[in-house]
């Protein structure tokens, strides 16, 4: 049999081979030999449970195995052939097992089809990212625990809407982010649990009228079970939708810090420096150091989000069982592995290397009126106004301390009483940014002492 | 002070007031009321924890919880008028409930912000909507049981490519859809737990000085615990994001079961037969008995991941902590929430009062050579063909029966010997429908048993 | 006839009404009431049509049309009550205009279809949408070509990557979004001669064998001409997936002129005021004062996008020729234009309302060594370098300015001819941030000459 | 100097290189080297604008100009080595040019930057992209009018909720498409209009002060004009969303085509015979032949559209000039220009290959009651009802038919006077399907007549 013959599998049936056209649209071994790591370790579990149902003897599994690690070694050596004749990684690796081994080779398929096998391949491709996904925001809170420990009590503006609200602490801010993306961690981790099910055993759609044991090669590939439904097995793809929602979820989050970077990188903020080796210069403009990796990171939700769209309008509509248009799954989950794991990494990195500049921090935080909120909370307190027309009164003397263009802490006591009679001296106890992050004790506050309790519970829990 | 002053709780900073266009972009009412029981809940339990705590006075605490409650029926009674001029909901209850127990109301605003407010009511909504759509799914997955049981063996055609594949079972399409429908109610129940920890206490985005007991108000608001960090508290949305993620991976199984029933119910197909109840005519061709509501079940995906798209550009690179554009969550989610309860519902409907049209769905089960997979596994089993010459001697045998205008079982035994000699008598026992979905015993295969005992776990699971 | 019999058209047909869920998906009137002055004016000129081609009765005609002009007055006076039994706009009005003039009305739906009437409806809606977003886009370039005639020689930083890159003028900046906004009035003006064609008299699907005449309807209703297909006209929304596409682009275009609004109002920018109008305070921090019209009009994007993707998603794999999913059209569309318009109005009030705060943006332009671009073209012009060396040069004086904390003005010519022995004394002549911005002479560049000459071109453009 | 100095054209600014994760994320030339006939074209245009502007010497810009031909041809020939240390097309060409020529290199970059250099570079790329598919969709309408005039008069029926609705041609429903890539078409034309203006002088962001002539690298690179603001020109994408939008629109509708194509192709329906050239078969299942074209052909919307919300997602909120985010751009376009084309042509394909089933389709336009509406006009026309009322008599025929188990034309006279005993024999005359496709001759009807005259007028338009 010509190797013409032997890729077109289903060549029986037709006069006329596809055209260039077709061979373009349909074959998928460009990007789909990916999974040739997976495929051939289901192959090897289909054949070892094959001989131990007695499907298939000892010695044709035992050569099926072997010859599937001799056609593995070629891959990852860079020694294998691929051919856009035989339209995939599949029937790439079969072809080739033929020629390693012979007549056996053929004997591999039985009791499955392309259609389970294709979406064991995947889940087991997808559940690796997860790792990798786990692994690098594991990696990226740990760096930003290092920088919320060494700056637990320095103080920089809390904003809301870009404007100064009231000041916070270094580590608070990095804190909110370890709560992010750990939330992030347990999502990518959920989705493990609910997709490690085995689809190989499905066949075609409808199961197999051979004595298969699905648990075995489930088991055997780390599956907690197999799936409990073939038609299911082969239709679905919204384990890798979960992934792509996920790690949209993580670009968000990324991409808000990512943000926070670049103007805090300007020189109206320098709030921060970023180091050398995650900047870069201009073409033109010599001075320039640019914020390019924050930049990159801020885009990769584009791409992310726009391959679960690219997906979801996949599978809109698509009646049960397989559809060729399944076949675009891969791509979009490929692209947005690759880009999330890259964004982790180099956040991790950007984190790492960054400086925070605590005299911009502290100058900044202690402008625009940030303590207020503290003044009109004294003005309960203390006087036991009601909170909204402690707001007035402190309102009041904003705009007062805005016309004499002075911040509030310069303001006189005459200045104050002139708005509200009953404050007394100790009110400015309350108007410096350290007392004020150190009075915000609340749980989850700002205050160092939260920031450090937060600091400790998170490296307990990590481990 | 005025009604006009006492809402424009910022006013004291400005000269003028906002004009039409800004009310109009700015306001919320318009769609924030929809969470007044979750504002008014959420600020009784600050009510009470503030008394707790030694904050207000326990005689001031009882007076707005009473009062929040009077002006919660008026809400329910509709005898609440809503005001732009007060911009949200938190406003607008305030401001009522200043007219119900006077001086007093100004005290609950103490410890607490809008941002810490909006984020617990939303989340306290969000939270209702999961419950809703488990709910809704578990009814749903009943409705497909109570298929999945009567159809146990109704045969009918499997597809792949929307082509004649294989024979498979009613009850195990049906089946397949309990499968996804199942991880759907998974992952609303995954978002649940990690959502469930309250915002309440943050304050703006720093937390308090006050001597405030979050762990309070979550308990009394049925979360597992209060948030960890005040920033993150107030400025993520990440729980509305995975509650759209999931509505929209849900809505996309809908989606194909819709076009299913759709494809179903043309005059091609006959498959199954919609109830008046959940078909409409037409206004022009009197004969039409039109799926309507099997159409705007497949099309509800379109504005639930319209939403989910919607929301995440929202929060792309939005620095911390609360920005304005947040205010746009919430028709999002709301819209989204509507619409998938309403899709889940009609699709309740009508799996419970479709009509499978069974001689339909046999006829179709046995025509187009659907048993070929099971004569090639037949040459595999009984002559030890490799699978792959097996499948090649198959195709040159449905080649055969297409020329003759025949399908497999009508070709004698002569035409099959003609294309492999040693196919024997017994090669048409595998050829019925009946007989093909019987074999197909493979765990989670389409057997009736294995349908059975799949619609047996279920129930169990269910309860 | 009873109401609830006039109105189930298609009653005769089903044994049993829909029951609450079927009404609650299937009806649109709740939404689609907004079509309700084009519906009338399409039912007028199909009525006209119907007399001047011997259908219908003049006096029939004449009833219809003035009935329908008594019902469009109740509905804008709000005396309308619309009916969720009677589904949609279309059937509320017939119902409604048989009370007014009785057996007549049933002659109204002779030669059309639902169909054909709400891609008319919708199309005519649409269209007026195209028109104020043309509107609304030419008062916000008026406004923004106010601001750079007024500051057509203020200069400012220019950035790239949020970094000081070079100086350039105010004036020039806001030209630039005049670029940006006059293409979006270009893909409008686009968008409305390919859509301006009249869909009414396809009926169902398929034409009528009434003797119609298309044209005179479709000039009646301002149409350009009538579609040709009448498959085509009752089932393609791509007339609104092009709007929607041009208004995304456009609230795009909306987004970053917003973020840069909200980054120039932040404490460490002050390179604008934005007007008190346009800005709200907090209900906790007295001192506020936040950008929130920016904010919200950054966030349109996302529904906005969001509708896009949420339409297309319901057209995709559609067959010919109408399909319900289509009824999910209209709101969407309905959202995002009034989401437009909204941001266009804001966005022209806070342009027309701010305040450029030209100190702090010309101590901006000069720092942050932003003549280094100008020093390196001098390097080249006076003394020949290659450009690429003259790069170097000028990177190397950037680093020893650096290190000596000095900007490049206060490099002595001694520190320069250090690092390049041929520079002269007439460099710092470049070095100037008015020199600079005066130099960019080329067309399209800084220099406000160039500047206002676009003003100029596009007062005059725009009349 | 070396080569790894000669690269890194910023480095005299940093102490450190960039690392790993830096350099996988930051440079471009994996993908940017699809530019680089774009970017020779552009530099060899900017060369002999300096010279002749006198900024450069005759010489040297001839030997750029010849330099560049060289390594054009080297990177046609595939004899170019890509360094990913360059970065990017431009570096890498820049490189290899010094290399080839020497130090006139380093003048090549004098008065631009990379920024207009990959602005220009792009709009090139996605001009030719525009011009491609119209192309593509040129050839796909040749293939419908071809099946259109074969098929002018050749019954089907046409669908509304995939029931039958009313019988049509199988002219009439290939015309409807032809309409909508027309439409297409136009759409890709209006952009290739608007983005026709060339971005090459605007340099970093500000223009340059070198004598520039703009309107001679725009007519030598085949633009309109220059852009007019070099701010803009740098930093907005619009173009190329305003492609991914008219990309989108166009595998809507490729979408909806191959839907039809998968269902036309199944053997409930089979109204249509793919060839073999653009089906498959299965590799377990040897009688199937698979729409894998036409399912793949469905499949594209989701990756265009979810490039076009990636785009639009990098874009939003990124403030003046360039930023980094701005690379994301390409890879998307790419790749949704690239299964544009590949989509545009299998469908031509399979269009021209593919053959009706003309016995299927009349057996299908004829059963169904598929001519009420004609009964119902009938009605009007002959009995002079209004359409109300014979929409209501054609119901009961309807049911009437279908409690007889038979269709329309089965009834007999007396049956139909049971119902309404005015009507008359010559009722029967309009309940064929060819009298009622014949019948409808509105303009854009179904007519044959109309279809006839359609293709007539885009076969004389198109050429």
């Amino acid at each position: 049999m010509t190797q013409d013959q032997s890729n077109a599998m289903w060549g029986g049936r037709f006069a006329a081979g596809p055209d260039a056209i077709m061979e373009a649209i349909n074959a998928s071994i460009s990007f789909d030999k990916r999974l040739a790591a997976q495929d051939i370790a289901g192959s090897r579990a289909h054949a070892a449970m094959l001989a131990a149902t007695g499907i298939l003897s000892d010695t044709d599994s035992r050569a099926i195995r072997e010859g599937l690690l001799t056609v593995l070694s070629e891959i990852e050596g860079g020694r294998f052939a691929f051919s856009t004749a035989l339209e995939d990684i599949h029937m790439n690796v079969e072809a080739r097992l033929k020629e390693v081994i012979g007549e056996p080779a053929g004997r591999l398929h039985t009791a499955r089809s392309r259609n389970d096998q294709v979406a064991t391949d995947f889940r087991l491709w997808v559940r690796d990212q997860i790792d990798a996904a786990v692994a690098g925001l594991r990696a990226l809170i740990a760096a930003l625990l290092a920088q919320a420990e060494a700056g637990a009590d320095w103080v920089m503006p809390g904003f809301t809407h870009l404007q100064t609200a009231q000041p916070v602490t270094w580590g608070h801010h990095m804190m909110a982010y370890v709560e992010m993306f750990a939330r992030d961690m347990g999502r990518f981790a959920d989705a493990r649990v609910r997709m490690n099910e085995c689809p190989l055993g499905a066949a075609a759609l409808a199961g197999t009228s051979f004595p298969i044991d699905r648990h075995m090669t489930a088991e055997a590939l780390g599956f907690d079970r197999p799936m409990a439904n073939s038609l299911d097995a082969v239709s679905d793809r919204d384990f890798a939708l979960e992934f792509l929602g996920a790690a949209s979820i993580c670009a968000m989050h990324l991409s808000r810090f990512a943000e926070e970077l670049v103007i805090w990188s300007s020189a109206q903020f320098r709030f921060v420096t970023l180091s050398d080796r995650f900047s870069t210069g201009s073409s033109i403009m010599p001075q320039k150091k640019n914020p390019d990796a924050a930049e990159l990171i801020r885009a990769k939700i584009g791409r992310i989000m726009g391959a679960n769209v690219a997906l979801m309008m996949v599978m809109k509509g698509l009646p049960l069982a397989y559809s060729k248009d399944m076949q675009e799954d891969k791509e979009q989950v490929f692209d947005a592995a690759d880009n999330l794991m890259l964004a982790l990494a180099a956040m991790e990195g950007m984190v790492r290397d960054m400086t925070a500049n605590r005299p911009a921090l502290a100058a900044a935080a202690a402008s625009g009126f940030s303590t207020a909120t503290d003044l009109a909370d004294w003005l309960v307190r203390a006087l036991g106004l009601p909170f909204r027309e402690a707001h007035h009164v402190t309102g009041t003397l904003v705009a007062l301390a805005e016309r004499k263009g002075c911040d509030l802490p310069d303001l006189t006591l005459a200045d104050m009483r002139s708005v509200h009679p009953g404050i007394r001296d100790e009110v400015f106890g309350v108007l410096g940014v350290h007392n004020s992050v150190a009075s915000r004790v609340s749980y989850g506050g700002t205050a160092p002492d939260q920031v450090r309790a937060q600091v400790a519970r998170w490296k307990e829990r990590l481990g």
